[in-house]
């Protein structure tokens, strides 16, 4: 039987190259009046912002330009720039960048309104409705955040993430636009795209997923596996990057209706202590998850595998090629093994215990403890670079 | 490259067995005051809507109950329907029942506020915003109406469906629940479950779709096509009647994000003219449309094919297998020929004029002109008992 599930798409897609145009239209619609853009510094230094705030400035459109937002975005960035909105009776959030700037603006959306701290919001029911509009343009395609109803925040007292999720902190429209993607660095193409795949794989394959996600789910995995190493080797291939970014979208709708599993347990966890960029943490971790979890899941990672275009019929044979396929995608597209993070190995039972804490660790098709997770970072440090 | 393309869902789904004890919740939700339930006569006499008004009385709302609304739902169904919910100062619509009541609310929701005929509403932009808040129950698995945007309505004075179209015509809530299928008869499961399966391949192949509702429609491939048999010859056995309503929604979800396509324009003018039942129409005409559009879509149906379950690594080969394995599917469950309509074969060229004017005539992957259409005729009515 299929269970009981729901499921809502609180968010307006547009899609396509060269669809950034509309966002003045988009804007519009949103009845946007003064305006905040969350994004980074360094988006800001590569000229990329500029692509948003001429259409804005041409609307004749007020606007304030918040660019405080660090990678794996931790809780003062976002009280700091909820306080700034309050001040400056912002009505509307625009998230341009990566997973980073749009997590933080999503926890922005709530804090704006209903105050408090970011953590405050953890558990279902804590969000009410009454949230700042958010409207997303992705710049990577990697994190899916543009249609998620969650925002992971790093807690800087107790170097933990933690996940706060509602539909009403989930944008209002995402503008998702291939062509932002165009300049993005080879390294960064690569770590995005395995964390795009590590989504539609956990999405796919989650204990609390449902025919909806899997389906776009096992689809991103087409897009993802067949496209990445393209994107990464000739970044300014539009069909590749188009496709990337389509792969990234199906994948985020897939995971955010299921849920992620282990491998975004571990990734968080190594993302909490070392401020390791995301993207690099799961594709580190995806293939020894996978290969802890096949006994459980030996059909769906059969299916995954095929999708990436292994052609074997009997399951588990199929599974074992596609994790292997896995493995090599990462070293083809460049990505740096474990060693590079500078983890310390005695850290792997704080990281262990972390990860089986981690609100996502139930959903692994595989039930996991703490011992397994501390064998499967050993495993990782000892096969990897 | 996948070209521009919004996806929208104004649709809150809450699905699976059972799910049917939260409809009471999700009338308050809508805030329901005074309720009009559209529905049919069969419906009533099968003692089914006593499920859902012994729910409503429960909670203690005010309803109405209109049974009016036909097979292929008339113009004047939906005025009269429309009338009486505006003299009742009606703010809620239940739609229970098939594609007919769904489709006919769809239609009273935009009249009972907007006034007027449901012909005047075709074309874009003609439906504002303003329409009666919508809450779909299906009890066949076939339509997908409780998640689309659009209402067929058959204008009996020009003998001719037409549709109209809109985000705001559509359910805000659908509760879809497989346990409201286990007493549908055989022939109906049969007739329902092949226009399901025509959705899902027209959504996957029109040419206007994009990857999520191809990721959608290609799934819904599978559990219709290897569930239909069961549910067809056990109709009391949950769990394929499980997968058939998700193959359904599936392909609702498909088809109303891209289109449908020729095998409907030639079922909307058969029904047109015979009022003969939409999924009969559909199952009898699916394989020759698929004939005929092969040349242009070889890809996606061998891709379907082996959805089907068919091993065959060759394109062609494949797409071969699965229309024949369409034909046979068809007769396993019964469906009868084109002849058990009564057409009469001079009818075929009015029949392939209105086929030509359908709206979705573009979207057919391989371009028709009204010559094949007849052709088409022809060939269903030659081959066919």
């Amino acid at each position: 039987m299929i269970g009981l599930f729901d499921f809502i798409l609180p968010t307006k897609i547009r899609y396509g190259a060269g669809i950034i145009k509309v966002l003045g239209e988009e804007l519009a619609l949103l009845k946007a009046k003064k305006i905040m853009i969350i994004t980074d510094k360094g988006l800001v230094n590569a000229g990329m912002v500029k692509k948003i705030t001429e259409i804005i400035e041409k609307e004749g459109m007020n606007f304030i330009l918040y660019d405080e937002i660090e990678a794996n975005p931790k809780d003062y960035n976002v009280e700091a720039c909820a306080q700034k909105a309050k001040e400056e009776s912002i009505d509307t959030l625009v998230a341009f960048g990566g997973g980073s700037p749009i997590d933080a603006a999503k926890a922005v959306a709530v804090l704006a309104k209903q105050g408090g701290k970011a953590r405050n919001y953890q558990g279902k029911g804590k969000i009410k409705d009454d949230c700042l509009p958010l409207l997303t343009i992705p710049t990577t395609a990697g994190t899916g955040s543009e249609v998620t109803f969650s925002s992971v925040i790093t807690d800087t007292q107790e170097k933990f993430k933690f996940t706060i999720k509602s539909t009403a902190i989930a944008a209002k429209t995402a503008i998702i636009d291939p062509e932002l993607t165009l300049t993005v660095p080879p390294s960064i193409t690569a770590a995005t795209g395995v964390d795009a795949l590590t989504h539609a794989i956990e999405g796919y394959t989650a204990n609390c997923t449902e025919p909806i996600a899997e389906a776009v789910g096992l689809y991103a995995v087409e897009y993802i596996s067949q496209n990445i190493v393209e994107a990464v080797k000739n970044g300014g291939n539009i069909e590749a990057r188009d496709k990337m970014m389509m792969g990234s979208l199906l994948a985020g709708l897939s995971f955010s209706h299921a849920d992620v599993a282990s491998v975004h347990c571990m990734a968080e966890a190594l993302g909490s202590i070392y401020d390791a960029p995301h993207g690099m943490c799961n594709a580190i971790l995806l293939p020894y998850v996978m290969e802890y979890s096949l006994s459980a899941a030996e059909f769906k990672y059969a299916r995954i595998a095929r999708a990436m275009g292994i052609e074997e019929k009997d399951d588990f044979k199929a599974a074992m090629k596609g994790i292997e396929h896995i493995k090599n995608l990462s070293k083809k597209i460049g990505l740096p093994g474990i060693k590079s993070l500078n983890v310390n190995p005695e850290d792997f039972e704080l990281l262990a215990e972390m990860s089986v804490k981690n609100g996502s660790n139930e959903s692994n098709p595989r039930e996991i403890t703490k011992d397994a997770y501390v064998m499967l970072f050993n495993k990782a440090y000892t096969d990897g670079d």
